[in-house]
């Protein structure tokens, strides 16, 4: 059995070396480098080349290198085939501590005082009053984001996809649902999973429903925002902020107006980077459940796309 | 009865209105207009102009305009005449999430980003694991900063004049005390009063026994700061950063190094500002306790200095 590396725009001989290690009796591979591609079982999936899925014919089980599975095309995959995702609890306390620096910066003018530093404006201001913070997807990282924002004071609601019920986070799903949270919170988390539902989903109409001084904080794909009804937004007053750690092209491409904004705080997608050792003990626990015919951990709802 | 208003550097027109609302039954008078220095039994001093002391031969008690008394010369009040300052709930709160928010910006590295951004460059960097915090000044502040941090994983130490217990932070005691915390801690908050012990601690002894990746937050007074020592430090790659929000003279002078200092995050004395609410109601009620010949509350020791 071969285990197949299929990730694709990094170097992958760390990830390579550590799986080995961690499964001696099964031959790990990076794609390109591939002996025998009818002995592979199990694929480690990121924007794998679309060649590849063919001649993969005794494919077993897939798991993708993220905690979304949007760098897989899954209708390459026949339907039999599970795959798994990277569910990993640093990932979700770095991502909750992103969520609650980034809001808090907004709260406390960061931005704005460096703006000042710079300028050598001497000007102070109260912090903002707004504690209600809103989140889009409420699977495991909406909920740590969720759970670190309540241990500081604020008030949370949470939009999903289906009912959801929470004692200390007020709950919403269905379009009436959304439109009901928006016009209600300070800050706009997005957390969401990228499927053909929620592509886009942060456009003209969404952001005209936030209180004007709203702020979006993006954490989950470039793919989620409408980049031109976003940057309309910021240059019509109509938000008064934006954290992006996600784009639609990554690295941003340098002419990009996000990058000089002043309204936008840009980070490079660091919210939360994977952890290898963690990571590759999960990818391996997976392996090795295929070799013994034992069910996988974190499979996907391939009709939900999380 | 007159209550003098005697602050100096700012409008207290607000504030005048404001007590006087509470106290219609004593005369609230700004002191460069007060009518008969004989009859004002208390005063509100923030800078108060040196000659006006003497001239309050029937002096009862002082309120300082802020958490700290170092804007009262002491030794021109009598011994015998209490002196009281403001303990707010809300300014122990805003300054615990302004600690904690420059915390995590550090621990992010939100200003490595931000310079980042202005630059064009996109470079991803795993957060600090950084999580050890040491409090100078264990009062009511250096409390609420503690449980703040507490709450979100740092550990956290502190060191005060005197010893002191605690379950969940380790405190430290004595300039034998103060060596063993340095040595141990990734970010130093300054939240210590203003006297003659702590005036300047924060120099190149101190400094030096900090670890390189250290990062200062001082929001106590600038006077605790030796600025060349500081500056020294962060240019010698001896400090990694620091956040200051008090400054030796305010507003900074224009020409000083730190408004374009990289490793400085500069905020104009914003940390905790006073809510005029709060303080007028806290004041007011020390005034009622003096005519009704009640103890007031929040008295400073003087030999301590709060």
């Amino acid at each position: 059995m071969i285990l197949l590396v299929a990730v694709t725009g990094r170097d992958c001989s760390q990830l390579i070396a550590r799986l080995q290690a961690l499964l001696p009796e099964i031959d790990v591979q990076f794609w390109s480098e591939c002996t025998d591609y009818e002995a592979v079982e199990f694929v480690l999936a990121w924007n794998a080349p679309a060649d590849l899925w063919p001649k993969l014919v005794n494919l077993k089980a897939v798991s993708s290198f993220g905690a979304g599975v949007d760098s897989i095309d899954l209708t390459k995959i026949a339907a039999h085939i599970p795959v798994v995702r990277i569910v990993d609890d640093n990932l979700a306390n770095d991502m909750a501590e992103y969520v609650l620096g980034h809001v808090l910066a907004h709260k406390l003018r960061l931005k704005e005082y460096y703006l000042k530093q710079s300028a050598g404006t001497w000007k102070p201001k109260r912090a903002y009053s707004h504690q209600h913070v809103g989140i889009l997807g409420y699977g495991e990282l909406g909920k740590a984001s969720a759970k670190r924002l309540l241990a500081n004071g604020f008030q949370v609601s949470a939009w999903s996809n289906s009912e959801k019920h929470d004692v200390e986070v007020s709950t919403y799903y269905s379009q009436q649902g959304l439109d009901d949270m928006l016009g209600q919170i300070d800050y706009l988390v997005c957390l969401l999973p990228l499927n053909q539902h929620t592509q886009g989903i942060i456009n003209k109409s969404l952001l005209g429903k936030l209180q004007s001084h709203a702020v979006l904080i993006n954490v989950a794909r470039g793919k989620h925002v409408v980049d031109e009804d976003l940057l309309e937004a910021l240059n019509s007053e109509q938000l008064r902020g934006a954290t992006l750690d996600v784009f639609s092209e990554e690295p941003l491409p340098q002419a990009h107006p996000y990058w000089s904004h002043q309204k936008v705080t840009l980070t490079p997608h660091c919210a939360a980077i994977s952890d290898l050792e963690s990571v590759s003990l999960q990818i391996a626990g997976n392996a090795k459940r295929l070799t013994e015919g034992k069910e996988l951990i974190n499979q996907v709802d391939r009709t939900k796309g999380y």
